[in-house]
């Protein structure tokens, strides 16, 4: 086992002599850290907290763990699997798969830029709505009457009794047996006066000397395959107060969640896993307090969203069978537990509620969409795509709603993109290729361009194809175009030239990109298609779509409507709600109405494994075209292309 | 820290040797621990796991920790509170207090027979009660259907929905969230077919593979001062399978609950009071498992009942308050909590249900009493006195009870008795002295006799009333008897010889040992008095009369009548329960509608802090007599006297 060096970094050393252990340093964070000879420099930079991109969970097989190692002879030789992914010109740089690089002495290791996993500047916020305010935890001040020899209430009783001519129901309220073992001390060295944190009506989950009841925290968590957002809100006035957002540091077990459930098959890396995403939720913690000035003893209750893995991952229910067929989840219902089960650095009374989930691989993030466009309220028929590494569907209206998962995959993300990123800053979030080929783009925080983001993604893809170097099966036309060039027989289109970009290396897009974004959109395509189908409505049908996704400062819906991402609809109808999961997660935060109206939606909308409808694959196949095989469907593009 | 040696015995010897460390072994166990040098000799056959007989908790007040060192230069010089507690014989022979003596070098003890706290042979029953067999865990084998496409409920829907076919009740259903994590593969390793254990119609609390529906055993635990007795019950048939008794090892920490309670101020105290006291619940577990041949998995509910401290301990609630004015418990409502948060040896999920309790000083073992009595169903008023090192006392009918606790002290009980036992194997536990001051006496187990027992104590004084040896003031009259001699000025009456005794010295009762007993009774006597004085009745009005406690065999009740212990009442309606705490626990352990009863009678019944009482004082002084000052109120001993 890797042990991370301390204070007491001589101790460290002759102990790591003696086991055959060896210090990596890795820049430009400088950090170091001690290992065992023959662990990988992926297993080193997680020893030492750092995050290397790796989409594959090192299987040596995504090739994003790029890292450069001074010396060549203080690890193995440059394997097969480096060989196809780094050029010969990067492998004499000393550039080299972190997954695939074996340790074994004294090593400095540079991290580059594109490698690094950036933890800030992400998407964290979405569409708001206004909910009434009644917060599942109540805070109460009270003044005890001491106990004498003609009272001799039990101390639990007396709070209790106090309590009952404030709150509403008492006749079933418990407390925290962790509280009870310290309450006598509490209320005596408070002088009886108290201030009482109520959950639910149900559980006395804190008694704090003195009035605090001004100081009501919650905190609001979406936990996301590739990032969790966490807002802190204040639960006396519903304001949010900081907005954070975190790489999910189980990323380096695998960018898709597949991988992910492969890995945590077994008790220890279930656990392993659940630490993983337990300490990203810290740092949140950690970022938000300090960034409201809030203690993180005033946060009482969390409530969480997510996919149904990372829900059962962050709860450690054993999830492995949820990959396999039929994608049974081990529990659907909304499931609440004291902070203490999890360990988060909050009180360890706190309460952590996760919304239900709808089915296998549509979670509490669906429901908590719903909660925040409302489509279960409305008589209106709407459409909601949440796009991410699995895009969720859902069609419906107050009286009926569908629901299905697009195993659309990570490209929107940047994932499986030459030069995809994420969402993050430096990112190119929008481009225009004009009749000339000549390309404009702009970038999150206005920086030198670091790669390609989803947004950015659509926008070319459109550009392309309305300016005529793709076709409709987005191939590269055979035209002569200077920015189009061939890197090891693959075509290319160049975005940046490399004197541009952030990193010295030219940002490209290549036959393939296109094909992933293809591959992506169709799949989501066929999904909201075979749900309108099955609903027995056609797509013009709709009255709203929203469309929900970690896309920086939104898409270009008429490209999104252009390469058939998403239905030919007036732009009108489309709003983009960005991170409506998080929105989603403060409504439940602060409505206890939006609980139950959770747990409705839980039970009420139907799931459809779109996989095994029979139409399927034809729908699938129809929607790799751009924007679609049958012209008929998307009449407003039709009549674009008769324009060009 | 003391540490046990165990196979690494020379790697412990090694270490001891550097860190001042010394070997000593116990006879005539053979036990041998490490400790370090200037631990007391208490500490020592603690951390050796040997109980050794201590009221006072290591203070050298009490003089029961007797031991013999065998070489007297390995310990301390004897000390001034050992010159106190020793003879000079004993102090040549080696004798010493193991609480006073520090050990510096390796060293051989004795622990006699009398200073040996034996574990056997307590009373563990009481009386009996039918009840209707309605236990709060209930099992169900189920075979479940196997999720499929067309079907892809949760792991735990599936569950709760066959349940609902065969449970009452499955909406308020949750699940353990230990099982929760492991059921996805529970379920499939037992190819869906599983046995649920259901705690209450609302916990799930095993789910385990195959039918064992036919295997569910709960635990009912009577959590006394001195002795915790446990009763291993079938829950398919009700029957009792085991009937265990071990000492309380908190013992060594104090015989009274005083002592304990101010031991265990600070939590580091109070978790090492909960630690012992689990560690006897987990000899018991282990004892009645092996007795019964039944699996401690096979465990599912345990019920406790005990006075208010030893429920506090167990619970590790803060209870030091308890003993100071004006004596109000933390909690008294019924307290469930699962097995993982004191952690018995019994599966985690298992459940321990702590009866509710009735005040500072009256606790769940009360509660237990009257469930075992029925006093609470009955027209009939009755009168029920539970002795114990605190005596409560319970009177009324199904109308009202009035609830009191008495400082009777363990003298019944055998402490601060000089020759005082408990109820244990070589207990004298009857005696009469006939007009010749002969002694007649009988044993338990019929062996050489060890010392006296509280019904032995009864019986002594009431014979030597009876025969003129002490006065009504429990005075040795001025006759010469041979059989009273003085031993350090105190008069005593040798009860029997030290030729035929077990530890080959004379067993005699003191003038302080009779006044011990007085005080004893008369605190009893006057809860009794003045309990029925509130409650506006006389004495003589009550029909009925139960007597619980540790009394071995049981007490004579016409002595008992005689030295005033209870009130002059027709011997026909006295009934001698022996342990109906555990009796009532069973109760409450096979019936939740028991459980109900006792939250009710929880609230119902009143508690009288008798010390505050204006009359306590003349009550208790006049009750000193033997047996009472006023004898009008005890006129079948006025008219026996007369006979005399």
């Amino acid at each position: 086992m890797p042990t991370t060096i301390g204070n007491n970094r001589r101790l460290v050393a002759l102990a790591a002599e003696k086991k055959n252990m060896v210090e990596v340093c890795f820049k430009p964070a400088g950090r170091k850290v001690w290992v065992q000879g023959g662990s990988t420099l992926l297993e080193a930079a997680e020893e030492a907290g750092i995050a290397v991109r790796s989409e594959c969970g090192g299987e040596g097989i995504c090739g994003k763990c790029k890292i450069i190692v001074k010396d060549s002879d203080v690890a193995n030789e440059v394997t097969e699997a480096e060989m196809k992914h780094l050029s010969r010109l990067e492998i004499n740089s000393g550039y080299r798969l972190a997954c695939r690089s074996r340790i074994w002495r004294d090593a400095t290791v540079m991290i580059p830029f594109e490698s690094r996993l950036i933890t800030r500047e992400f998407q964290v916020g979405g569409l708001e709505k206004t909910v009434d305010l009644s917060p599942a935890v109540n805070k109460f001040y009270v003044c005890l009457p001491e106990p004498t020899l003609s009272d001799v209430r039990s101390d639990l009783q007396r709070l209790i009794d106090v309590l009952s001519h404030q709150s509403p129901d008492t006749s079933k309220l418990d407390i925290d047996y962790r509280i009870l073992r310290k309450l006598a001390k509490i209320l005596r060295d408070a002088d009886w006066k108290v201030t009482i944190t109520v959950w639910h009506n149900r559980r006395i989950i804190a008694v704090e000397p003195g009035d605090t009841s001004d100081k009501l925290f919650g905190l609001a968590l979406d936990v996301g395959t590739s990032k969790i957002v966490a807002h802190l809100v204040n639960l006396m006035t519903g304001e949010t107060t900081s907005a954070v957002a975190v790489e999910n540091p189980q990323t380096t077990h695998g960018e898709d969640i597949v991988t992910r459930l492969a890995f945590g098959a077994d008790e220890v890396s279930l656990r392993k896993l659940q630490k993983l995403s337990i300490q990203g939720i810290n740092k949140l913690i950690q970022e938000a307090c300090v960034n409201a000035r809030v203690d993180s003893n005033s946060i009482y209750e969390v409530v969480a969203v997510g996919n149904t893995a990372m829900h059962h991952l962050l709860l450690a229910v054993q999830a492995n069978y949820l990959a396999l067929s039929p994608f049974a989840p081990v529990v659907k219902r909304l499931t609440s537990v004291p902070n203490n089960s999890l360990n988060t650095n909050l009180r360890q009374t706190s309460m952590i509620t996760f919304l239900p989930i709808i089915a296998g691989f549509v979670g509490s993030d669906t429901i908590a969409d719903a909660l925040t466009t409302g489509i279960h309220e409305s008589n209106e028929l709407s459409l909601l795509i949440d796009i991410g590494t699995n895009t969720e569907v859902l069609v419906g209206n107050s009286d009926d709603i569908i629901s299905c998962s697009c195993a659309s995959g990570p490209a929107f993300e940047g994932a499986h993109i030459k030069h995809g990123v994420k969402a993050v800053r430096g990112a190119i979030e929008k481009v225009q290729i004009d009749s000339n080929s000549k390309v404009h783009y702009s970038t999150i925080g206005n920086t030198r361009p670091l790669g390609l983001c989803g947004s950015a993604m659509i926008d070319i893809v459109a550009s392309m194809f309305k300016s005529g170097i793709i076709d409709d099966r987005g191939r590269f036309k055979d035209r002569h175009i200077p920015r189009i060039q061939r890197d090891i027989g693959e075509k290319e289109f160049v975005i940046v030239s490399k004197e541009e970009t952030a990193t010295s290396r030219e940002i490209t897009v290549t036959q393939k990109d296109i094909n992933e974004i293809q591959l992506a959109k169709a799949a989501i395509f066929a999904g909201c298609s075979i749900l309108t189908k099955r609903k027995d409505i056609e797509l013009r049908d709709l009255d709203r779509v929203f469309i929900a996704g970690a896309f920086g400062n939104g898409i270009n819906l008429e490209n999104a409507r252009l390469i058939g991402l998403i239905p030919d609809l007036p732009i009108k109808k489309v709003t983009f709600v960005g991170n409506a999961a998080i929105s989603g997660a403060k409504i439940a935060l602060v409505s206890k109405k939006a609980r139950d109206t959770a747990n409705i939606l839980s039970k009420r909308i139907r799931y459809c494994e779109i996989t095994l409808e029979p139409d399927f694959k034809t729908e699938f196949a129809h929607a790799m075209f751009i924007p679609h095989k049958d012209l008929s469907r998307f009449p407003s593009v039709k009549e674009m292309l008769k324009g060009v």
